[in-house]
């Protein structure tokens, strides 16, 4: 924890005064005041976070973390587990739906082995950085260990640190894990104390029937390890899941790096809720991407004081809202960098 | 009107079967089915609309269309009439808002005078196509005449023709016209029944004081004029405007020749009204970039039955909503050809 608690209380909020002088540069440019909307608080966001009125988002990193879940075995997923495994291996041959718009959007993927249940055999691009083959089933016990738990949350850590050496401008989070929508119910249940019911959802698209089960295998998950709801990590660790806790790392890690982060869906979403419940601050370094048809997500974004970019209707993770939601904080970053002003562009302004 | 006639007659809608084998395609697709959302959706409507189950969307073009406006004499708009004519200049000098965000997404900017009140130099990239110099004041008399209707959308659908030609895979449409929103407002409350005051908006910024002399001055030009509902072109004659005109041409050939359309905000989807009231077909060919902060907008869209693909309060017009459409179709499309399938993948399917 000493570690984790200095990183913790070193994050400070972005730069306010830089804030405001993006919103002098981009009052100055030729276009309606205001009238390219978020586009422009993107850009503003961009320049207080990462202290320079030129900012570029050229870099970019998509991580995706996979991980198992031992609660499988009570039915929650309509995918058989070794689908972790199998997508992995996808991530890596560019074939995923993440891949593909990575490409587009010129981003890299990295994909982490933080808790899948199978032996991953070595590949260019893939970081082994197993913690254990999966959770536990948390309706039995656990998920993980505290210690677990706080070894993949700082293996998100690390691996800040190691983005922040390449230079990297934006990180995307991604997650990969058959089943996760399940301890990502169980963790924003218990962290905002909504009913189990209103944050669980369908994932990737189980029946009535299905739902009302992982309804209750979520209650009794909670009701078997008693999370303290005032200690995130004893959440994180009790009902949660490594991939989870690697994201919340990595969310943690850029905002003590100051570099931009832009979470995908459901899971991220709930690893972010993990960080800044961990420090408050945290949330000024965060983008929403989209908002996903998970009905937890729209219950975690308003805590987290965070409006989503588009509603595609999307659900896939893997950090594919992410990605998008890069290449709109791109545009916005680009706005403001070439945009010409009024005087440059020989344009007559507003009279009023 | 008889060459428009032939035209309109020969809009048949996409292809239906293709909209089903692309579904087919998507279902194999290792991620859950419809994960992907309305990425699904755009990626199913490329195919049926450009028959072909492996679009490509590469060749990408958005038109500005510029015009302007006699009513401006009546106090509509914050920027004096010049304005349309400096942003031309900055068009194609590269350095404004649509410029920043085509480079981004690999699109180019072609640049049309339909109507502009001063006179253009010739530069290279820039068409210069100038029906007039700029509409009449139309609480005084008609826009423009009905002749002069036809010919400045006679120049849209000749422009589908060359982009035709150049093999262009998606068009983005974009305006510049100081005061536009005054004539869009118009048809709008002309075409759909609407009152005045439920469709007009601020447009680039004007107070309440303006807004309210504005609802004034389009009525008074519905008034003058008796535009007739069921004849969109004498509407879009007596108080529209020569961009307007210029759009809806382009709108109208674009599915003639089934190259899929990406409308801009209110005065892009106020050409598409204009278009689709010409014939019921066209709406299908036609993807509604971003919802616009114009209050008018709203009810174009839900009447062409199109829900716009993202809110981020943009107000800007030229196109830059479109162009950030065209991204997201892009997005779609890679997705229906590039992700592997569960097969080639070697990824197990859900068990149901």
């Amino acid at each position: 924890m000493q570690r984790l608690d200095k990183i913790l209380d070193s994050i400070k909020p972005p730069d306010e005064a830089l804030f405001k002088k993006a919103r002098e540069r981009l009052d100055k440019m030729a276009i309606p005041r205001g009238s390219l909307g978020r586009l422009e608080e993107f850009a503003q966001r961009i320049v207080a976070i990462t202290g320079t009125l030129s900012p570029e988002i050229k870099n970019k990193k998509v991580v995706v973390f996979a991980g198992d879940h031992g609660v499988v075995e009570e039915g929650v997923s309509v995918f058989p587990q070794d689908v972790t495994m199998q997508m992995v291996y996808n991530f890596n041959r560019e074939g995923a739906g993440i891949n593909v718009l990575s490409r587009q959007v010129g981003a890299d993927v990295i994909v982490v082995d933080i808790g899948v249940a199978g032996d991953l055999h070595p590949e260019e691009g893939l970081l082994l950085k197993k913690v254990a083959k999966g959770t536990k089933n948390m309706t039995k016990a656990p998920a993980m260990s505290r210690e677990e738990a706080l070894k993949a949350l700082l293996i998100g850590v690390d691996l800040s640190y190691d983005l922040k050496s390449q230079k990297v401008d934006i990180i995307g989070t991604g997650d990969m894990g058959i089943g996760n929508t399940t301890p990502s119910s169980a963790i924003t249940a218990v962290l905002t104390g909504q009913k189990v019911e209103d944050v669980t959802g369908r994932g990737t698209g189980i029946n009535n029937e299905m739902l009302a089960n992982k309804v209750k295998v979520i209650k009794k998950a909670i009701q078997k390890n008693h999370p303290n709801p005032n200690d995130p990590l004893d959440v994180l660790a009790k009902v949660g899941g490594f991939e989870i806790a690697g994201i919340a790392g990595l969310i943690i890690g850029s905002a003590f790096h100051k570099i931009p982060v832009v979470i995908d869906g459901f899971i991220s979403t709930t690893a972010a809720m993990v960080a800044v419940s961990l420090k408050t601050e945290i949330k000024e370094y965060i983008f929403a991407s989209h908002k996903s048809v998970e009905r937890g997500h729209k219950v975690l974004l308003k805590r987290l004081k965070q409006k989503p970019m588009f509603d595609l209707s999307m659900r896939l993770g893997e950090g594919t809202g992410a990605v998008l939601g890069i290449s709109l904080i791109e545009s916005g970053v680009r706005i403001i960098n070439e945009v010409l002003t009024f005087d440059e562009a020989g344009v007559s302004e507003a009279v009023r």
